[in-house]
């Protein structure tokens, strides 16, 4: 069985999980109060950059998304994203849950752009519409492409003028900042926006994803905003010690190694399949690959391979996605091409 | 000073003014449990054929769509709506402030149709994506459209085959029912629909509209929802007293005198303008009348003429828009017509 | 009959009624930006000697309530309030439905205490516990009692100690500034709290209230809250015009005349009661008078006297609410202890 | 140093750990729709003697309350609960934030009783005030001390009667089930309650909790709930994994020993502090013990022992918390019992 259907379908990273059981038996303070979580949260400040910001360690990306936006807006405001953003299209409405509206818009490659914050403001008047007040997006985004850095800058721009926040969804940020046609460093993007995280369930995490706020005027009593939005874990510390392995040796650590890892499958994956004439749904760049088979081809691949059907079925046509994560290896990606090879050529017999 | 801002610029009805007056000093209870909403509720019943559906007397349009919404639904579950419909556009987010996503598509005409909930369903896949479960749809849309009875059917049958609630805002329901293109009666409306509204302020009332839910289970516990969204009127009676004489005489009583007199004058707008080769935002069939004119037309009206701009302004060109109410009279209409000949033949000469 | 169950059983008194005739035909804009909730707001403003703050002319108490809390609030804050508070016992949760707890304590005599205050602040820890942030009191109290302007000092000054927000629902304030034992100006009451409202429904006016923010923070895009909380009325000159009409003549107006008058039948209620060695549930200095009185009286007079039961039966005696309004009259009093009289004495015999 | 402040002080049992290892490189679905988590239901659907029920593995305690909260009631129903409930005083308002109220009563010895539900009734009017509807206790509660099988049977039966749900939460149900005193087996907790939840967070895994749901009412689309409560787990599987070991031979498993091993130590430390002549704070009758100590005592103490001050100091005295565990040793208890008694032999010297 070959599995590409995500990257969160294994454990931990082996460093990660060792890490847990090294400090299995020490006493801590709960709820992230503990010196792990200090000591991950330095990390991270040193990697980015910035002395002064705020780092949580959050449970999901969902409870980042969510806490940080009930936080961040008055009752009234609302969240501009783009019709594939996570929190629109993947979270059960939680962000409406908290009272405010996302106004999606559909976007381009995945990605918001300056004009279509404006386009969002075409919506508002006065006090009969929702304020547009902060701008949320992934980096990469929800279909696997990049923001690049003259991208990220203007929409940092348009966010200034407009006064809204700008949020990056850092599900899979190790992925962008390790593909190769990545310009955006992580000190870049941390200087780019209000606040953002560095996602750990889908790079090697058992779970776990490290918030960073700028903006200290969200960030204030954010804790229990945490508590409040049901997100504050009792051994916090699980967190931190997961990120102080992930992070250990900076940019040259395992986070950065597994992403880079994904990528390279990825893009083996793409470069295959591309050589055998497929298109695809998403020019993604990083550890996603989106190809459209045709649909018997994708039934005979289900047999075998686990992966998700993306969009539905135009012309016979479906846009499968392909996943690659730290526990992939060269041999799935081998043997997953040499079967979609096969099908191919018994079709054309 | 020509008024054609809004169908709610005066008061009420003379007629509606005299019961207010004439019930002034009697005693009742209050919270709408009283002779006189018990009696408005009866006639409504009356005038629609349902013998078993309950009536609230609310105060306004937005509480009337926020508590049903409210009530009908779950809490993952969402609305579709397009995205010209008022709970949407004008509303300031106060369905999500009750944690429901509105679904927004582009209507047709301001029409949602069987084909949009089905893009609708398109975006949901499972426990990751809210549920659709809702339609909301205006009758006359917000920009003066009818749902004819043959399309109302369609929608209705399409909300049945998705398990979905149909509930009509009659913000301008008068205006539908007395428009000359009309091919839907309150009956068969009532029929076709889980909840309606028929609404007093846009035609006549002080305030208030009459709440009609025919299916049981969302009327269920529903005076607690009410006053749980803070609609619930002490002096609840006006309400009913109001309804008893906009509806006194049925189909000939001055509820439909007055929508049927401001559908004339919005023809004879849209007739005179469209004589001079004006050109419409919206098809509107109803008391609204959607002109584009010039930009130097509009700034000119707009010295002596109160109206709204409606949409941004494209190559020199900007929707306004023009409604009549029971209250306009035909030298209003003449002088704004000759208004505007005037001003365009300056412009030609 | 004779009517004591509610100040909110008959229309409006006849100024305000000819008010809303003799406005009835002029154009406005909607959504209280006329001319008429401007100048009550300005009337308003220098009837309490505070020439910056704002006014907002709202449909009901429990949208004042609501939406000043959900305006002033952050998500993770709390209400502060006495068991009896009428937004705990007579709102279904439309507080806590904004997302906001209210924490209720056993008042005095319907009041809230500075202790009261420390009690709450007992429940508090850290981001585990809500913190307690905005203290809600009635003036009168829900039982009819007055804060002495030593008391609401008191309060004011544990609230600027706690960093409270201090806000007087203000439902029967009329009653309250018309008390023969009132020492409490409408000037002193506005400088001793961030936020206030002049109660119109339940003194004379059809409906409406006028809410008075001091504090410019809650103040902040307060009309995006009172459409978000479905409270923006599309007429709301209505509001207005009732104000000024009640308010014309300032503290010799009619608004100050029926609340006193209302005030001097209830003191003959008390005083007719007390003579026939009637205890009561409350000391109650305002409108409503609390009898306590065995089962088979209450029984009786339920025959042709409307009133409230207003806590459960103890011993053979039940405490009923007899409310006074602008429009009782001197003869609904005598007939009233005449009736009582009457059956005591037949007990005795 | 002696850690007595939390049972949640360090990671997991060992086997819970080894099987987080041994399960590491799997491939599985996420968000809980995998073969552990399936396994793990079946285990606990056994272990209750119930074949029917949905078992949710949760990601912790708050999640479980506020999830099935929100999913149980309607928006206008509300939870009645003692005033140290843990959903009420260290939840943030996160039920509250759903946007129902908690209607909070003075318990006795920490527990709910008929008569307080009843006392709960007497706030509920009609239609303006919230409907008390489900009934939240904890088993052992919050202060220790535990329901017999004929208390919960009492309140079982009391709901019934008032039409409530009755949900009990089990943070600490390992400890319930193995206290010296207790007589209610999980068995007959199953079928006196709707819900309830098996806590792993508190007695030997990582985090995770098992929510047992017997109604099916409430159960209902409650994945959807999970997620928009941003409670869903992408590695789901964790929690199945880990009470896949914690349960792994039924009550003779290690869930129950180490429950039981840490009841004992407590046992002892109660046992110790008695001899001294220490009062209590509460019977507690599980792993949580609170001596009453004089001040000067405590701030000793708090030298080298980690312990919770648990309630404001009374004359002098401050009741404190120990939390004993699967991780304390007979050494700890041994190590502070010493520790105290030398203490006060100093004072007496």
């Amino acid at each position: 069985m070959i599995y590409f259907r995500s990257d969160y379908s294994q454990g931990a990273h082996p460093k990660v999980l060792a890490a847990l059981a090294n400090t299995n038996f020490e006493h801590t303070d709960g709820y992230g109060m503990d010196p792990h979580c200090a000591k991950a949260a330095d990390m991270i400040r040193e990697l980015i950059g910035v002395d002064d910001c705020a780092v949580h360690m959050m449970i999901g990306g969902t409870p980042c998304n969510v806490t940080l936006i009930a936080a961040a807006l008055r009752p009234y405001e609302s969240v501009v994203a783009v019709r594939t953003g996570h929190a629109y299209t993947h979270e059960t409405g939680a962000v409406e849950a908290t009272g405010h509206r996302v106004t999606v818009l559909d976007g381009e490659n995945g990605k918001l752009t300056p004009a279509l914050i404006d386009r969002a403001f075409e919506e508002y008047e006065d006090e009969h519409t929702p304020l547009p007040r902060l701008a949320y997006i992934s980096q990469p985004t929800e279909i696997g492409t990049l923001y690049s850095k003259a991208e990220l800058g203007a929409l940092s721009a348009k966010c200034a003028e407009r006064e809204m926040i700008l949020y990056v969804d850092g599900a899979r940020l190790g992925a962008a900042l390790t593909a190769e046609e990545n310009d955006l460093s992580i000190r870049e993007l941390a200087q780019l926006c209000d606040a953002f995280y560095i996602g750990g369930t889908k790079n090697g995490a058992l779970f776990g994803e490290a918030l960073v706020i700028r903006n200290k005027a969200i960030d204030d009593h954010f804790r229990f905003m945490i508590k409040r939005q049901c997100g504050m874990l009792a051994k916090g510390r699980l967190i931190g010690v997961q990120f102080e392995a992930l992070l250990d040796g900076g940019e040259a650590g395992v986070y950065f190694e597994m992403a880079a890892h994904a990528n390279r499958l990825a893009k083996a994956l793409r470069d295959g399949l591309s050589a055998m004439g497929v298109a695809f749904y998403s020019p993604s760049q990083t550890n996603q690959v989106f190809p459209i088979l045709p649909r018997d081809v994708v039934e005979e691949l289900e047999r075998d391979v686990f992966f998700y059907r993306w969009a539905p079925e135009r012309a016979g046509m479906i846009p499968i996605r392909l996943v690659t994560a730290w526990g992939t290896t060269d041999t799935d990606v081998t043997a997953f091409l040499d079967r979609v090879r096969a099908i191919l050529q018994e079709k054309v017999r």
